[in-house]
């Protein structure tokens, strides 16, 4: 997750998906917000709405410490992590978007399965970059 | 790694880490690049000669098929691996540095144990963001 004083995103090209979202989701232009970049992995097709629980939590907890009020989830699938079937990664996703959403927060989301240009610029203080594992455990 | 159009880096706080390099290493201002999130991890202190011949491979092979003549080296510890000490980051970090340059490319390089600014734009290509794991074995 990225404290960002911007986010410009344009989507450019599909990625390796065979599933993806149809854009127009709208490019994302933000000005101050967390970026969040997510990847749903293998582990977490188990038990989706206790991962999605989870991940709400965090970014709550998070985007409340830094006094955010916009969350841009971006799927990002270059974390190390095995990533899920596509279909149970969309679902969290919009579920995340749905939860946080109804938490108050104006949620932005780039669309799953393709590549985009991205345009920023992050903070500079020590909570400006996290980096979170959601487990079932 | 991502492919960048440009990357903009100033040093703004000190880090977590009781070591650190001394600023300035100038603050960084490239235009087309790599810019290569780095972490040096617990297990590579046991053979860092050899992670470092194989994180130089790795980001010249990958910056060759780019066809990019500069590097930009940043550390960064929030990319889920445990941390090796700080002394034995800043040393393959800096040999990693010195076999680019070796090579032939352009290396930029921001102080190890600072929170930065960073100011960038990636490109869109199914290239511009790609993940290497180097391990010992």
């Amino acid at each position: 997750m990225l404290h960002v004083d911007y986010f410009n995103s344009t989507i450019a090209r599909r990625g390796r998906s065979k599933i993806f979202e149809e854009p127009p989701l709208k490019d994302v232009k933000v000005k101050e917000s967390l970026l969040v970049l997510m990847n749903v992995e293998k582990q977490d097709e188990i038990n989706p709405q206790h991962i999605t629980r989870k991940t709400v939590e965090e970014i709550m907890k998070h985007g409340s410490q830094l006094k955010v009020k916009t969350i841009i989830l971006h799927p990002f699938a270059h974390l190390f992590g095995e990533p899920s079937k596509p279909e149970v990664a969309i679902d969290i996703i919009k579920l995340v978007e749905k939860d946080l959403t109804q938490k108050g927060f104006n949620v932005a989301r780039t669309p799953f399965g393709w590549f985009n240009i991205w345009e920023l610029r992050t903070k500079g203080h020590p909570l400006s970059r996290v980096a979170r594992k959601i487990s079932s455990n």
